[in-house]
C-alpha cells in the first residue's frame, strides 16, 4: 500500500497531491528528489517502483517479505537499509520489534514499514519544516528515520529497566515470591532487542566516515550521533543482560535460604509439641508405683508443665529468629 | 554412485541422457559447462573424475571421507567448498546433518552428497528453469546449492524454537516436571549445529566480496544474500544457546522452589495429625484425678476437639498457601 | 550558568574578573586562550559562547542535556570530550556518577559540569601555580582535567574493594547471614562505573599517540599516564566483577551448607526426644504381664534410663558436630 | 639418546646405517637431507648435533628439558617446532600427553620424543614407501610428522566423547548418581588437551600460506590440511568443554529434583505411621465412657482399620508417584 | 636507598666500589654503561639520578610509588618498564607480589624494587660470569632480569596448582567439608597474579621483535624466549581460572548430594523408631478384648518384635545405603 509520495524541490515539499508518474518524471530535475512510502506493500505494488529506480531485485525481495536481520546494503548507486523499530508493550512487558526497510539513490527515497512499526508521520512533519535540512537531499531523510528510530529505543529500553527494577525489589523484598519466570522473560526480551540493535552499528559507522556519497559531507556528523544513541542503547542492553543472569543466580540463593527459613520455622513448631507429647506419654506408663499420678494436683500440674515448656521453648525460637 | 551428468550450454540444458565422455569432451567449448553430481562417491567411481579434472588429491579424499567441517578451500583454479545440510528431526528432537561437497571450476560443477543431505534436485530444476541465471557459469550453480541448502537451515531453526518455546512452557508450567535433559539435549543440538553453519560465514563472504574469479561479478550480491541468511541463522542460535542455558538457571529456581512447596505441604499434614497424638496422649495419661475423663460427653468432646483443630488447621494452611 | 571565566595568556591567568566580551575579543592574541566553565548551563546561557566559538549544535545539545556515555568526538578544529566522575557514597554503597563535558579549541576552552561532578576548581588553581605547563596551550588544561577525574576514580573504587571485602568476610563468616542482596547491588555499581570508564580508553590512547593537533607534543606522555590510570581502573572493575560472580557462587555454597547443619542440628534433637517417647509408648501397653511395671523401682528407673539415653545421645551429637 | 640416523637422497632413504659423521658431511651435497631422531636427548648427546647444525642454543634446551607450550620459533634458517602428542587411555579417562620437538632446516630434520610420545615409526615407513614426496625435502618429513600427531588426536577426542556420553546417560538415566567428580574430571582433560592443541593452529596456518622458505610450494596444500584437521579438533574440544559446563548446571537440577524425590518418599511413609499411631494414641486415652472399647470387635476392628487407612495412604502415595 | 652501582666495561663489571660520580662520568666511554640499583627509593634519593640521566618526571614519579601495573613505555629513547614479581607463600595460601621498575638506556640501567621482590643478587652474579652476554649492553641486564622474574613465577604456579589439587582431594574425598572458601581464595590469587603478568606478553613481543633500538639483534630472541614462559604462566593462570570455576559448581552439587545422604540416614532412623512406637501405641489401646494383653508371653513377644522389626529395618536401610 503506497501511504505517501511526496517531492521535495530545494528541500522544500511540493503542496497538494503528487501522481507517483509525476514524481517519476519531476524527480530528475536538479536539486529534487521523491520520497515514496508504503506499508506492508506486494510484490504487485513493488513492481512498478522496482521498472522505474531499478531497484535490485534481491533488495525488493527483502522489502516484502521483511523478518530480516537489520543490515545496510550497496547495490550499485542504491543504498538498502534494514531498519528495527522498537515498542515496549506494558502489562505483556514485551518488546515488540517493527520493521523499516529504505532505499536510498541520489533523488529518491522509498520507505517500507512492517509490522508495529512506528509511523514516519513524525519525521516528515518535522522534516517539511527544515528545508535547510533537506537540501542536503535523501541522505537527510534517511538521517532523519534513523533519528526517529534509534531515539525510540531509548523508552522501550527504560521500560525494560523499570521492570528490572521492579524485579529487583521483587527479590529482595523478604516476601516469598519466584521472580524465575520473569526475568527470564526478560532476558528473552533484552537478547532479541539487542539482535534487533547491535548490528547497524558498523553499517551506521559506516555512513558517518563518509563511505557512501550518498550521505552529504554536512551532515555525516548527524549520523555519528545517531550512532552514538545506538551504542548507548547497545551498551544499556548488554549491562542488563548482565544484571539479569547475575538476578538468576541472587534467585537462586533467595530460594535456597527461604527453605532454610522455612525448614526452620517448621521444626521449631515440630519442638513445641514433641515436648508435651513425651511428658503425656510417660504419665501414659502403666507403672504401680507412680506417686504423682495420685496426687491431687497431678493432672493440672501436667498439663501447667506442658504449657509453660511450649511458651518457653516458643520464646525461646522467636528470639534465634526460628519463629 | 553417478546420480547426475548435464551439460549446460549458454545457460541451457542439452536434453537427453549425458555420457560422462561427452561431458569430457564438450565441456570446453565456449559458454559451457558440465554439472556431475554423486552421491557417497567411493575411491574407485572418483578416480577418472580425478583424472579428468585434476582434482587435488586433498580434496577428493575429503569428498569420499566426508565428516569435514564446513569450509572453503582453493586448489589452484579450483574452489573446493564443504557444506552442511540441516533437517530437524522431530520426534527425537535432533538436527540431522548431512553433507554436500562441492567442486567449482572454469567449467564444471561437481557435487557430492553425503547421508542424509537434502537431495539437490530441486536446485536443478528451478536452474534449469531459469537459463538467463545458468549464462553466469558454476558460480550460479554454487549460489542456488547454497541458496538451497543456507534456507533450510530456517525450518530447522524453527523446529528447535518450538521445542525451546515447549520446554519454556513446561518449565514455568507449575507442573513438576524436571526438563533437564531434555534443556541439555537441546542445547547440545544448537551447539553441533552452530559449529555446522558459522564456519561458513567467512568464506561465503569472500565470495561476495568478488575474491574468486569464478565468481561472476553480476552474481556476488546473490552471495551476500545467502551470507545474510547464514548469518541469521547464526545470530539464532547463538540465542538460542544464551536462552537454554538461562533456562537451565531458572529450571534449578524451579526445582528449589518445588522442593519448598513440597516440603511445607508435608509439614503442613505433619501438623493437622500431630495435634491430635498429642491431645490423645494426654487424655491416656493415667493420673487419678483427671475429671474429665469421667464426664459422659468427655470421649466424644475430646474427639470433636480433635478433629475441630484439624479442621482449622486445615483452613490456616490452605489460606496460608501451604496446602 | 557560567561559574567562571578566565583568560591565559603565556600561561599566566589574567588577574581580577573577566567579562564574556573581553575573553571573545582577546583570545585571538598569539599565547593567549581562555577557559570557561559552566554548570548544567541551559540552551539559551550556550547562545552566545555557540556562536562565538562555531560549536557545532550536536556537541552543545549533547552538553545541555548530559546522560551521554563517555566519548570524543571531532567537529572540524574543536574537540569534543564526554567524561564521567566517579564519587562513592558510603553508606548507601552506591557509585555517583556525574559528567564533566568539554570542549576544546585553539584558543578555547569550556567545560561543563552536570550533577555530581567534581568541581573542577582545584584543577584551576593547581594550573594556576604552574604557567610553565599552560603554555601548552588549551591540552593542558584538558589533561589537568582528565587527569583530576580519572585520580578521584581510585577512592571510588578502594570504597567498592572495602565493601567486597567485607562481603567476603560476611560470606565465610560462619554467621547465617545471605548477602546476596549486598553482592547483587555491588555487582550493579560494578557495572555501571565501568561503562562510565571503558569506552575512554581508546580516546585518550589516540590523544596520547598525536592523532590531534591540539595537544602539543611536550604534553602527550601525560595522557599516556592519564590512560594508564584509567586502564589500571577498568582492570580492577573488570577483576571485581569476576570476584563478585564468584561470590554469588560461593554464596549458594554457603546457603546450602548451613541448610545442612540447620538439617543435622533438628535432626539430633529429634531424636534426642523420640527415644523416650518410645520408651514411655513400651511402658504405657496393657500387657497383664510386665513385671517391671510391679517393681518399686520401675518408674524412677525408666525415667533415669530415659534421661541417661538423652544424655549419651546429646553426648554423641555434639561428637559428631550435629550439635 | 640417538635412535635413527637416515641420509635421504633424492627422496630415496641410503640403505643400511648411517654413522652421524656421514650424515654430517653427505647433507651438503643437492638433492639430499638427514633426518635423525632422538629419544629424551641429554645435553651431551645433543652437544655435536649442536655444533654441526649450528642449532640456536635456546631450542636446543627447549628440546632437552621439553615440557613447553606448543610454538614454532624461527631461528635464522633453522625453524623449530614443539608439538604434542595426545593418546587417551582409557581406565583412567585421560589424555596422556607427549612432546615432540622439530629442528627443520634446508638439509636436515632433527626430531626429539619426550615421555609417551607416539613413535614416529609409522611415518618413516610411510615415507620411505612414497619418494615422489620427499624429494619435497624436509618439509615432507615435517608434514608427515605434524599429519600423525594430529590424526591421533582424532582417537583420543572419540575416547572423551564416548566419556561425555557415558556422563550424559548416567545423568538422566533417574539412577542415584552423582557424576560431579567425573564431569569435573573430563574438563580438566578437556582443557589441558585444548592447550596443547589450539596454539599451534596460528604457526601452521602461516606454514600453509608459504611464510617459510623450507616449505616447498607443492606440498603447502597439505600443511593446510593438517590444519583443518587440527582447527576440527580444536572445535570439538571447545563444543566439549560447553557441554560438560552445561552438564555440570543439570546435574545440580538432578541432584535438586532427586532430593525432592527421596524427601516425598520419606514423607509418605511417615504418613503411613503417623495414622496409626494417631488412632491408636485415641484408643488410648483413659476416658471412662468409650463404647468402642467393651465392643468384642472393637479392637480388631480398629487394627483392621488402621491397616486399611494405611493401604489407603499407600495406594494413593503409589498414584501420585510420591512412592 | 641505592643498594648498588657497578660499571660495566666490554661486558667486565670493574673491580671495587664504584661511587656514583663515577659512574655518571665514565658510561660516557664507548662500550660502557653502568648499572644502578635501588631500593624503595625515595624522591630526594632519585633526584641526582633524575638530573643526570634526564629521568622523565612521569616513569620517576611510578618508580617512587610504585602500584603501576605491568607496562612498558618509551620516552625518547629511555625504555620504561615496570615487572610484577610472585612469590607463593604457603601457610596462607597466597601470591605475594612485588614491583621492580626498570629504566634502561643507552649506557644505563637502573632498577627499583619495591615490596617483596624477589633480590636481583642472582642476576647480577650470573651476569657477571657473562662477559660475553654483558656485551650486548644494558638490553642483557633487561634481559636477566626479566627471565629471573618470569622465571620466578613458575614455583608460585605450582604452589596454586598444588592447593588446586588438594582442593579436588577435598571436593570428591567424600568427607563432609566445604572448600567454597579455600575455592574463592585461590580464585582471588589466580586472577590477582594474572593481572600481574598478562599485560606485559605484548610489550616484551615488542621487544623479541626488534622495536627498540637498545635491545642488541643478538639477544632479540632471548627475549622471544623469556615470554613463551611469560605465555605458559599466563596460559597455566587461565586454565586454573577456569577449573576453579567449575570446582565451584561442583561443590554445589557435593553439597546438594551430601544434604541427600543426611537426609536419607535421618530418614531411616526416624522410621526406625516410629515402627516399635506405633506398636508400643497399638497394646496400650484400653480395649477390653485384647487376647494379646493377657498371655504370659506377650509382653516380652512384643518386645522381642519391635527389635526384631527395628533390625529387620536397619538391615535393610544398609542394604539400600540409607545408613
Amino acid at each position: 500500500m503506497i501511504v505517501d509520495c511526496a517531492i521535495y524541490e530545494e528541500g522544500v515539499r511540493r503542496d497538494g497531491k503528487v501522481e507517483l508518474a509525476h514524481a517519476y518524471h519531476d524527480r530528475h530535475e536538479p536539486g529534487t528528489f521523491v520520497w515514496i512510502g508504503l506499508y506492508e506493500a506486494t510484490a504487485e505494488e513493488f513492481d512498478s517502483l522496482k521498472r522505474e529506480f531499478e531497484l535490485h531485485p534481491l533488495a525488493v525481495e527483502d522489502a516484502i517479505h521483511a523478518h530480516q536481520r537489520p543490515k545496510l546494503e550497496v547495490y550499485g548507486d542504491m543504498v538498502f537499509l534494514v531498519l528495527k523499530t522498537a515498542r515496549y508493550v506494558d502489562p505483556t512487558e514485551v518488546i515488540q520489534l517493527g520493521e523499516v526497510l529504505v532505499f536510498i539513490g541520489a533523488d529518491y527515497v522509498i520507505t517500507v514499514r512492517h509490522g508495529e512499526a512506528s509511523s514516519l508521520g513524525p519525521v516528515r512533519e518535522a522534516l517539511d519544516a527544515d528545508p535547510g535540512r533537506l537540501r542536503h537531499g535523501p541522505g537527510a531523510v534517511l538521517h532523519a528515520i534513523l533519528d526517529l528510530i534509534v531515539d525510540d529505543y531509548q523508552p522501550a529500553i527504560e521500560g525494560l529497566e523499570k521492570d528490572i527494577e521492579e524485579v529487583e525489589e521483587e527479590l529482595f523484598s523478604g516476601e516469598r515470591t519466584n521472580p524465575a519466570e520473569r526475568i527470564y522473560r526478560l532476558q528473552r526480551e533484552v537478547l532479541s532487542f539487542r539482535k534487533a540493535t547491535a548490528p547497524l552499528v558498523d553499517p551506521i559507522e559506516r555512513l558517518a566516515r563518509g563511505h557512501y556519497e550518498l550521505i552529504h559531507p554536512e551532515i555525516r556528523d548527524y549520523f555519528r550521533d545517531v550512532n552514538d544513541h545506538l551504542i548507548r542503547a547497545r551498551d544499556q542492553l548488554d549491562a542488563m543482560r548482565d544484571l539479569l543472569s547475575g538476578s538468576l543466580q541472587a534467585n537462586l540463593a533467595q530460594v535456597g535460604v527461604r527453605q532454610n527459613e522455612d525448614m526452620r520455622r517448621i521444626s521449631a513448631w515440630v519442638a513445641i509439641i514433641a515436648v508435651p507429647t513425651a511428658i503425656a506419654g510417660i504419665y501414659g506408663m502403666n507403672f504401680k508405683h507412680m506417686p504423682e499420678l495420685r496426687w491431687e494436683l497431678g493432672y493440672p500440674g501436667a498439663v501447667l508443665a506442658m504449657l509453660l515448656i511450649c511458651a518457653l521453648l516458643y520464646r525461646y525460637f522467636k528470639k534465634v529468629g526460628w519463629l
